[in-house]
């Protein structure tokens, strides 16, 4: 019998996989293709003149295959600094900010800079579930924040949470998995909070360039937020760089030193073709950034529309990439998500991935809910889905 | 005052960092270029056919930009299934594969999959000092196990430091930091205490494909191993891919599970780039491969003649990239270390940072130890290291 650390055991396995394991085994009529709406990541590779940059950078430029400062490079931390600066009215340094494999590997690395094993965090629900999953391997307590109706966590009620084993409380806006995009106001609330409490605040914006309102999404960096905010990015969807594994976070100076311990020694630096890609990306892609964005808007706008004509859906959440719904059967969502695939050929997770069933201990929501990641379907795919739902049955 | 976690404060700074802010720090005369024998990378960049493979697939193969499985590319699995199986010997299936985010990383896993907080780990001194700075900040305890003169860790004396607490003992061959290449029989007698004692062997062979001796370096994977052995490689050095960010496991199929949830949540997927490129090295760079390696042991011939004719140092590892040397004089080595590169041009790392000092709690070995990494000096740069050396005075 192979034996497994309790804490790594305790650790669900990644719900991704699970349901890629359902699609898998639905045998589908020809004329129902699967209509995956799983996923919340970019199908289509990034635009040409980005992979002819990595190109060239592969032919030309030698640095590209050694290894670069553990805390990335200098030219990418300091336009992040200067473009984040200028969005978000605030002042930013260079030596704020850090490149990382990833958006998930900064946060690993904000957590273990903040909570021993033993400590906890506050963790909304829905989660992000490779939030729940580091929290789980680390043995720090995940300690559960149910959003209120309209998907957005309450910071009076996150108080009520705070005593001396918490270390942090982490948001994420726009939210993975309920689409809903936190008001500025209840992002500042947040970080009083952390702050009256000398705790910290994890704001992951990974979602941020998809956001249906114009400038700053909080005003945060504008203040002083150095002793309290820890922000977290990724390149992966606003350049369509998943498989290149670059994200980058920003905090205060002293903590990034601590963090830096972290990602040398896990990683040692953050590859350097997906850095100069992302590099590229932030001083020549803007336009086409832009026009992705509408894109999306769009999409979101048909979601709307589509979920309306629905008898007895509920729309909880909507932006980004997700659409967050109740559904209108007594089933459990985790066995109606199985039965969409096989017999509907719809792939959505179910809201059971996102919060304890409660057969756990959860309140019964997750249950009920579904989530969509409908940004890789056009709008005749999105009404295709809703045709496809009303005519399930369970 | 920024709050860190007590684990993470707990691990010191890279050292190759501050090897560097020496270095930076040195203001050396116009006819004394900085030798630099600190680092363990190969400072060219990888052959041109490499390269080129590298741009093509960023050209051409949209797969490369996208989210891949989280233990890797399927072809690169069974690739290394395939040559690991011919090379030593025994049965390995793409299934007890993982490909990792560097080899740092696959430690960090196989270490996260053992042990929790509060339990231990033997780790021989002196040690590869990323190893040493994981256990900290994970809160797993090192259980440090001093080397005996031929810089070979001694499994009876390692027997004694088991305990219930004990998950594993550690070992990496050929060595960083002494070179030293340990003999088979040794490698087998550690496997054998860990079963004995149901702990796992981890086993890094990063530089395997440096080792002077032809042939398997070990008989494990010739008999049953999946239930004790945990392999680790790299492609950093074997290809100059250190930029990249590619490593592997090998260990069995139900730890490897476990282990797989580690990487989704830590990295998501190895980036796809890097991957592609290991995978072409493999299939591609077998003569090149060789042609290295003959380069370096030829230096490493160079080395031992070179300190031959040096009084009163003596060599106590030597192979891979890697000599570990007694050094003659009565100071420390980090203060040496520190005087060698400001007054001899000299760059090279103090046994202080492979083990602990005097001061806490060390036999004070690592005081009267140096290592040189050699890899990146050609024979005449090896002759001018030692003239160096002979002309310095503490």
């Amino acid at each position: 019998m192979t034996k497994i650390s309790r804490q790594l055991a305790a650790a669900f396995p990644p719900p991704v996989m699970e349901a890629r394991a359902w699609a898998a085994a639905a045998r589908l009529p020809a004329d129902l293709p699967l209509l995956n709406v799983s996923q919340a990541a970019p199908v289509d590779p990034p635009p040409q003149e980005l992979r002819r940059a990595i190109a060239d950078a592969a032919l030309h430029d030698a640095a590209a295959h050694g290894y670069g400062p553990v805390l990335g490079l200098p030219a990418l931390r300091a336009e992040i600094a200067a473009q984040w600066a200028a969005r978000y009215r605030g002042r930013i340094a260079p030596d704020n900010v850090a490149i990382t494999s990833g958006c998930n590997q900064a946060f690993c690395a904000a957590v273990a800079s903040l909570a021993d094993a033993g400590e906890a965090v506050i963790l909304p629900t829905p989660w992000y579930f490779n939030h729940k999953m580091w929290l789980d391997m680390a043995g720090v307590e995940a300690r559960l924040l149910p959003c209120d109706a309209g998907m957005v966590p309450d910071p009076e009620r996150a108080e009520g949470l705070i005593d001396a084993r918490v270390k942090a409380i982490v948001l994420v806006t726009p939210n993975n998995p309920t689409g809903a995009e936190y008001p500025a106001g209840v992002i500042a609330a947040f970080a009083d909070l952390a702050r009256r409490h000398g705790i910290a605040l994890i704001l992951d914006e990974t979602y941020r360039d998809f956001h249906s309102a114009d400038g700053a999404p909080h005003g945060l960096f504008a203040g002083d937020w150095q002793d309290v905010l820890i922000h977290l990015y990724s390149f992966s969807k606003v350049f369509r760089l998943t498989g290149h594994r670059v994200g980058a976070m920003i905090c205060g100076a002293e903590r990034l030193a601590e963090i830096e311990k972290f990602l040398d020694t896990m990683t040692i630096c953050p590859n350097q073709l997906g850095q100069r890609a992302a590099l590229f990306g932030l001083q020549h892609l803007g336009d086409w950034v832009a026009a992705e964005r509408a894109e999306i808007l769009r999409r979101r706008d048909a979601v709307r529309r589509a979920f309306a004509g629905l008898d007895g859906w509920r729309l909880l959440g909507l932006g980004a990439y997700f659409a967050y719904l109740e559904h209108p059967w007594q089933a459990p969502s985790d066995r109606i998500a199985q039965r969409l695939v096989a017999e509907a050929g719809v792939l959505l997770l179910p809201g059971t991935m996102f919060a304890p069933k409660a057969s756990a201990g959860g309140d019964g929501s997750a249950e009920r809910q579904l989530r969509i990641a409908f940004a890789n379907a056009d709008t005749d795919g999105i009404d295709a889905l809703a045709a496809r739902l009303r005519g399930f049955a369970t």
